[in-house]
């Protein structure tokens, strides 16, 4: 058996102590995807630990303290002192990037930050992995939950900025101080990471331009909804001339476009590159399991160097007879007591309709139902036996219905 | 220097081709990204070379040739000599996937198929790795463009399956044989590898139940339009029980459904598992470039090995005034003249007006405005102005607006 991984944690907030948590839970299957078991070492909060000691005796470091001061020192000292670093604070990156980056590569140590950007969504791997040598034209995307939950909120119910900020700071979608969510300040950081890395050159948080949302008029949201349009706080990093633009602001978008659709606490980010032609990516935007996850993710990344061969485990059972929701349209002779037997046949199979709506007369007469969820095999029964039923002009048929409902 | 990487290329179709023309175009930046250089070694195609020797004097095998034999051979003899392998191969690795990873596992070798699945998404990436340790708990999603874009085109026409098919076959989405795309089983090869990849148990292509969309009716789909829901093929690997389901079968998806408004030739993915909530990815299914594009995006992390701290170029300039098209909101005295002074102002600063809305009267009255694009600092410079008219109740309010449209 290999020695474990021992991770250094700096910090141990909501993200720190969430990360702690899914180490323990998940050291199984990371050690049997990469050979070795990741242990938390020292732990460094507030009132207790020796940042120092904690750094030299770890193998891999993960800071989640937050804040450029001490967080650069001790990040500095770990890469240097040769050891691997995970992180998820933007403003370290933002505003100290060239220094860390600098250190890293003469070290030639990897310094990880998925978590650092965009929540779960793995845009900072897939833009320097997957499309690392594709020439990128352009990123953009909402990079801000706390934002994209205000203005979502703000087009349903029509309300007043001031007091759907209340409300978000009521479900824990904003921060006490809200400011630098909504004056756009945490989106140009995040910008800054992501332009940095898709064009390869140096961006400083002082060279992105940002507006936020505070000015934004419930009657601009109302105009918009008529002209078919729903606002978003948007980062946008692209090549311009032979240079590029980084810049946060809020922007209307046409419906169509693949970003119209994020609502509430999301994120999503758009890569375009002429050999990928776009890609769009979307998920929650932050939250304590979901960011120690995406550290996690990184963490495992280091541990496995190379990409692994997938584990294989134990076989698992092919369930084949699944719960599913139908749609089933069946034409019919229009006489009486047509639906009365559909009906019967459905009832005596266990499955429940939830709508029926009858259509056409005489030649064109038919039933188009839905049926609530069951399984599978009930269904089928059940059309097995109404496609037997003397008043059917034409074989039954059935498609599957999806209703789970998303922010 | 060091010496460059030589690529033994088998197969030389479109996706080959596009594959070499991206080499030539991107080996400048691949260098510079993991400090070698790639080259095409020996190409195997039909009429032309040795596979036995371009695979020997290789350092890593792209194997684009399709199909499983001798595919399957070339593969296992390259792997078998440690030579890494990228493929695009699902059909390989969906019949013969444990075969493969058993001899890449014992070999200590990698074996990359990224563009196997889901065209230029980097679904198996983030699968493997961003997701490497958190478990997953479902894996769906719109894997085959071809019958997305023909269910895309049937909602929107209202034409029949027959003519349909036949338009996207002479736009090239559709295959002359388009058996394997229309029946399912192309999208349950795909999650096959997908299942495998998200629950670390081997799934054989036979295990996969799969309907196609044949059988739509024209009628079903505007039944469906009523109801606000859409019809997709779907993919879905997932937990159930002590075990799991694969399958493939074409669905309808409420209005909201994160998949509801993917359309045309584009694959969607959604990955769900507790410590992320759920991600969705989606892209372009198909097509020459992008599938090289994926390849490329395999040789540059074997190339890589670790993940590289990323590069920096030269630094590019911060271009700050871009084109933009805006939404302007004033409020205005009500009285004649005033539309014409705007414009006029508007004019002067060469921005032009794309639409106005008068609305409200006496003290309500209000000019809402949508701009075509034009430089931000000419829109910035009639704004100016235009708040010093003695007309305006309040100042104005300007907010940009995104019109390109997608799919």
């Amino acid at each position: 058996m290999s020695e474990p991984i021992r991770i250094g944690l700096l910090g141990r907030g909501t993200v720190g102590a969430a990360f702690a948590d899914l180490v323990e839970q998940r050291a199984d299957a990371v050690e049997e995807a990469t050979g070795r078991r990741p242990e938390i070492g020292g732990v460094l909060t507030r009132s207790d630990g020796h940042a120092e000691q904690i750094i030299e005796s770890s193998d891999l470091v993960v800071e989640l303290m937050g804040g450029t001061d001490p967080a650069r020192d001790y990040v500095l000292e770990a890469l240097r002192g040769g050891k691997p670093v995970v992180t998820a604070n933007k403003q370290l990156l933002a505003q100290h990037g060239d220094e860390l980056f600098d250190v890293a590569r003469d070290a030639g140590v990897q310094l990880r930050f998925e978590a650092a950007v965009a929540g779960v969504i793995p845009v900072i791997r897939v833009i320097q992995e997957s499309f690392g040598a594709a020439e990128i034209e352009k990123v953009f995307g909402i990079v801000n939950g706390t934002t994209n939950f205000i203005l979502s909120e703000m087009a349903a119910s029509g309300a007043a900025y001031d007091d759907v900020l209340t409300r978000a700071q009521e479900l824990g979608y904003a921060e006490a101080d809200p400011t630098e969510d909504v004056n756009g300040a945490d989106a140009a950081a995040k910008m800054a990471i992501l332009a940095r890395l898709a064009f390869h050159t140096p961006v400083s948080l002082e060279e992105v331009d940002y507006d936020g949302i505070e000015t934004v008029q419930p009657d601009d949201l109302a105009y918009a909804k008529e002209l078919g349009l729903s606002l978003k706080l948007l980062g946008v990093a692209e090549r311009r001339d032979s240079g590029i633009s980084v810049r946060v602001f809020p922007c209307f978008l046409y419906r169509g476009h693949p970003l119209a659709p994020i609502e509430g606490p999301f994120n999503a980010v758009m890569v375009e590159a002429p050999a990928i032609t776009e890609v769009t990516m979307s998920g929650p935007g932050a939250g304590g399991v979901e960011t120690a996850s995406a550290v996690l993710g990184d963490v495992v990344s280091i541990i496995a160097g190379d990409a692994p061969v997938h584990r294989v485990g134990e076989r698992l059972e092919i369930v084949r007879d699944v719960p599913s929701a139908f749609y089933l349209h069946l034409e019919v002779a229009d006489r009486p007591g047509v639906l009365a037997d559909v009906a019967g046949v459905l009832g005596r199979n266990e499955v429940s309709v939830k709508s029926v709506n009858q259509r056409g007369l005489g030649n064109d007469a038919r039933l188009v139902m839905v049926m609530h969820e069951c399984l599978e095999s009930h269904f089928r029964a059940a059309v097995e036996e109404i496609s037997t039923l003397d008043f059917l002009r034409s074989p039954p048929r059935s498609i599957r219905v999806i209703e789970e409902e998303f922010v």
